[in-house]
């Protein structure tokens, strides 16, 4: 699809721009898109071409256009429409100058195109950043993720929300909003709503044989958040954390912003596997994966099970099973939670509805053993301040009238479909370039690469094709890594699967036979 | 109001336990009350006295009753609704037993009666908790802020979300349902929705003099949320954190539970005070409460502002400007925010509709300066996920449609009033023993009280009343507290502030009577 009337639009604007040659090329790009925009030659709503057609037109590499949208983006000129592409924004952002008062800020200001804002993040201001950071706040930023823009095919860990029963899910809210009860808009007690937590309890008893009773359970904003809980009330600043290697990068960040000492410990196909090295640095904490490792999928084996509930007995320390997508296991009998093997009470079981239902729902759960209830319940009211009762009481009701067992069917067989049709089409173009990781089940697949392979590099020939794949070595904190790509299908439309798959398996074949 | 018919069930099956003497009555009563539940004798729905009226027909003191209560409450017997009072939940809690097995616990069993919950925390496990808790954790078990149980009056930090328009908010919310835009089921990006952002900015810009551009505001899950952030990015364990004294107690804990050093410093008639000892100890973070201290009202002044913000240049420390009800000033012109007084950059401002709208809506935001606007974005993301994006939508309309400046109003004229009707019958009844704090705003005033003055056994002597004060001394750190009540009046409906207020002023003459 050629991009040509906008291409020529831009490439006019950069022309006429006085800059001089030294100014960064995704600079120049990003001011005459947004020069265009001011003064309303892109008009609002307009929809720019793709980062890899207007690279294209443009000549330009598309890291370039890409670094370009994603600061028009981040200032808020374009937005981007989830499978849809990016638009000329229709609120365009207030123009910050120095020079103005306040009050003549206005929201027409901009409109006149004279006005540059001067308050997006200049270069050379990083090193006056990083001074005024905390040493901590400058590792946040260091690792920062990065804007999800244009969600594009393959980012791990999307979750495909567009199949989500949204009339229902709005039917079941206003229920309770016309019953108008006040408690439910007050904070929540008791670690949440009591029929939310019992119909989780009910759940998990059932699907994942946790080991359960309705008070154990603790209903939180979030993964993110259920760990920041357990790592701030179980380990103190410098304990050491064992951490998958390769690990899980959201659980990476939170214990670090809350100071632990992560030590990396490898993965083999049967998951976790500590060596009596590791248990020289005996751990606080033991962060798992085991229904399915992210990313590598492994399922964490019996033997594996009972030698890391052993290790928790023995040293103490608590082991934080995150079943994050544990309803996606697409062949086989569910497994049993690690928690429902443990006897000693060592285990904080969690879970999220986000990656199930959709990612601003912020609702995720924990099961903590009874003992730590009441001082979980307490920080978790006085640190996090639960609300959105109404929202409790609605997604009670989607468990207990059936409605989760159906959505959950539903795109259990949706992603098993998109996970069948993408292998179906790597695997002949692959050969033996690459092997495909065997586990069934989640949201991702992992392309296994030979020992040595630049997986970022490959990672970022996919991304000059429009594919966010993520390289497996990026996940590893230990020196060896293991070389592959993360590939999330589950929100790819099934309709555009295998032309994806052709791009993605062609790109991993050419850098292959480069490589002969 | 008598409640015999229930205090003879209650006093029956007391006398029935084969319970000896040395178990704690509030135990006793706990275990009588769960069993007049378990058997039905007191059945679903069932309206239990208050505690005040319970305790005087059983002859037992109120503290005991509340226990009781209390740990019915947590245990899910009974709700409390608000204002209405402590019911016999529809819903009960599963039965823990270690002999059963997990199966076997059925949400019929308890009907049996004869299934008693093992789970309670019990006595002595205390100490085995405390060994698995880190220490940070344990601190946060110690300092647990307690349960909102029969929400009473006085509750200082309590607002009357009755008033709030709920169909209104529901219509405006379902807008966005119906439109079913996928953005906005994702994650937030950028800090939050953009048009809330822009109406936060434009409302602050007007209405407190905050220097800001769009790009500034962060949506986050509220005021402990926004002090969370700070803490973490804007210092390292160990740092210095001056605040208040005395100082509202959610702070406290957001910091100690990020590791720094809390240094108090004194607050006078004019707000923070620091001496030349206090500047020995160079703080990283400054967090305050300028326009209206918390608790002790008082309004900072001018001169001080600016000492704090001069401190702040000097020091290259951060100032947190905690702006927690700024809209409930009474009399007198809207203050100007410390932060637009600022030239250098060194104020995050932060404010709240938790107060204003619900509690449970979970909306707060801050205004960063630029250089951390990328940063802080990054930790947004990184580390607390972002969510919510229907709510901030319709949040955005309520507040450019000019629903949030009417309800405002609204609710500023029915706080005035409960106010004034408190200060006119506490007045005449307090006489010489006390005086009222006389700034006028907020949601809550203080009786002061002399120096010396027990005021944790005043509050307990209103809390036998059934008067939820909070003592003055308790929000201090340092060595030297100020004594008095913090009353808060908001959520006190209109026609019973009198009689509450009659009771409050009686509990604290008889005292000051006493001392005489």
């Amino acid at each position: 699809m050629s991009s040509l009337p906008i291409a020529d639009l831009i490439l006019a604007e950069m022309d006429q721009s006085a800059r001089a040659g030294n100014v960064p090329r995704h600079r120049r790009l990003y001011e005459a898109i947004r020069s265009a925009i001011l003064s309303r030659r892109l008009p609002v709503g307009s929809k720019l071409p793709s980062t890899r057609d207007l690279a294209r037109d443009l000549g330009l590499s598309r890291n370039t256009v890409v670094t370009a949208f994603e600061q028009l983006l981040a200032e808020g000129y374009v937005s981007s429409r989830t499978g849809s592409g990016t638009f000329v924004a229709d609120t365009l952002p207030e123009p910050a100058t120095e020079e103005l008062a306040p009050e003549r800020q206005s929201r027409n200001s901009h409109h006149n195109g004279a006005i540059a804002p001067q308050h997006a993040p200049q270069e050379g201001t990083t090193a006056a950043v990083g001074a005024t950071l905390s040493v901590r706040g400058r590792r946040v930023a260091d690792h920062a993720a990065g804007h999800r823009y244009e969600i594009q095919p393959f980012v791990p860990g999307d979750d495909d929300f567009s199949v989500f029963p949204i009339k229902l899910w709005q039917r079941l809210q206003n229920k309770y909003w016309r019953e108008a009860r006040p408690e439910l808009l007050d904070y929540g007690q008791n670690g949440g709503y009591l029929p939310l937590r019992r119909a989780i309890a009910d759940y998990l008893r059932v699907s994942r044989s946790v080991r359960v009773t309705v008070d154990q359970v603790l209903i939180t904003g979030g993964t993110q958040h259920s760990l920041d809980l357990c790592a701030q009330l179980l380990a103190d600043a410098g304990d050491t954390a064992w951490v998958e290697d390769p690990c899980y990068w959201g659980a990476q960040r939170v214990f670090e912003s809350r100071d632990l000492d992560l030590h990396p410990v490898r993965v083999d196909d049967e998951g976790m596997n500590p060596t009596a090295e590791d248990q020289h640095k005996p751990p606080r904490l033991i962060y798992l994966t085991p229904s399915h490792q992210y990313p590598k999928s492994v399922v964490m084996s019996l033997a594996r099970r009972r030698l890391l509930l052993d290790i928790a007995a023995r040293t103490g320390a608590w082991i934080l099973e995150d079943d994050y997508d544990s309803e996606f296991r697409y062949t086989g009998r569910p497994l049993s939670s690690l928690q429902g093997l443990d006897t000693h009470d060592r285990v904080v079981y969690m879970g999220t509805f986000s990656k199930i239902l959709y990612p601003g729902i912020k609702v995720g759960y924990m099961v903590v053993p009874p003992a730590l209830v009441a001082p979980f319940r307490s920080a978790l009211y006085d640190l996090q301040r639960p609300g959105q009762m109404m929202q409790q009481a609605a997604l009670a009701d989607f468990l207990e009238q059936g409605h989760f067992a159906t959505h959950v069917r539903r795109i259990r067989q949706l992603y098993g479909q998109r996970r069948e049709l993408l292998q179906r089409t790597l695997k002949p173009i692959l050969g033996n370039a690459a092997t495909l990781s065997k586990e069934e089940s989640g949201l991702h697949l992992v392309i296994q690469l030979p020992p040595g392979t630049d997986d970022e590099r490959l990672a970022q020939e996919a991304a000059e094709q429009g594919l966010q794949v993520r390289a497996l070595s990026t996940y590893y904190l230990g020196a060896e890594k293991e070389r592959g790509l993360v590939v999330g299908y589950a929100y790819v439309p099934t309709d555009k699967i295998a032309y994806y798959g052709r791009l993605l398996g062609n790109v991993v074949k050419a850098a292959s036979a480069g490589r002969r």
